[in-house]
């Protein structure tokens, strides 16, 4: 099945290693994001996520990045893994980015 | 600061209970949601995330649902705690469910 | 069939007025929108769109609000109108709001 | 500045046609979509959008895409042109696509 431990590297240049996957699908990670939209200097950041254990190797998953080491933000991935024709595994996710704000009227604004 | 931990409610009758939040802001707990696009009847779900420490109690938080019970979908949630005038503690999340699809072709449609 | 042409009000206060919908299901109008991420003061902005003509008036419908009197975003939005019990109806959308960045490597962060 | 009027590829082999931007940035045009969710055959669809005219040639734009020709969603696209540094000018667009739901309870599933 599809395995996500290990490196991998996105098109923007960010990278993230998923430690053990353990049998209920769980895993936790490191995060390298190679863009940012805080002022403070970018940090590698602690992630969490489930994993389906599919036996066709092409299963969905999620994990949420918390970016408390430089800022008050939080992001979720969901995608699926998919085997190319020439062997290689390929991560295909959507994203959003919900940052902190001051009240509820603000809201509206919060998430890309 | 705000506390995850406990029942919430959505807008749509689904239900959630997040188990104890450790002191990096991790948990776990269980998603009892009220639709589903799946075939197979609905069961409650896990769930993992992780939440901010803020001490202003508006932190951001994100979890991971894995539906393995019922389908071979995963959804996240992002959002943030809000304290409302009245002394209530209101969530307000955005969410992606991702879809399996068969091959790389059709991802563009996995995701709503 | 359901008519867009009028005035309505979202949860935010946000109003819009559509014009009259021609026989293809076009129509402009003008976004007197309650919130705004932009330095500018709001004005009421051009809108253009289009709208199914079915039958049973829950037609899906789309538009693009061009905020260039006083911001270089640009906004979409996509739904359907209901027709609730009580016979009023009502519009349910969802939208996407882009700013404007000033280099492809910024793309990233350019959409809500 | 940036000028929509003309042909445009997709990654996913998607075309469009925009005819003549007039002098409030609307356009109209055909969309030539080369996936679809929908049980009837593709057939070129019209859109309707509005872009801004900026002297720098880096605008954003939204456009409408009516999918009445074969079924009743419709889509939105939110983007911005680029010019690299080859010269060659490219759009990087989001979407919502709307399909049409009998009731109000399946809304939350309606938008990808």
């Amino acid at each position: 099945h599809c395995d996500l431990a290990g490196w991998w590297e996105n098109d923007l240049g960010s990278k993230m290693q998923v430690y053990k996957v353990d049998s209920d699908g769980n895993f936790s990670g490191e995060y390298h994001t190679a863009v940012s939209s805080a002022a403070k200097p970018i940090q590698p950041s602690p992630l969490v996520g489930s994993q389906h254990l599919d036996e066709d190797g092409q299963c969905t998953f999620g994990f949420t990045v918390n970016w408390k080491k430089f800022s008050d933000s939080t992001a979720v991935f969901v995608g699926q893994c998919f085997r190319e024709d020439n062997g290689k595994e390929v991560l295909k996710t959507s994203w959003l980015l919900r940052e902190k704000v001051n009240s509820l009227p603000n809201d509206w604004k919060a998430t890309r």
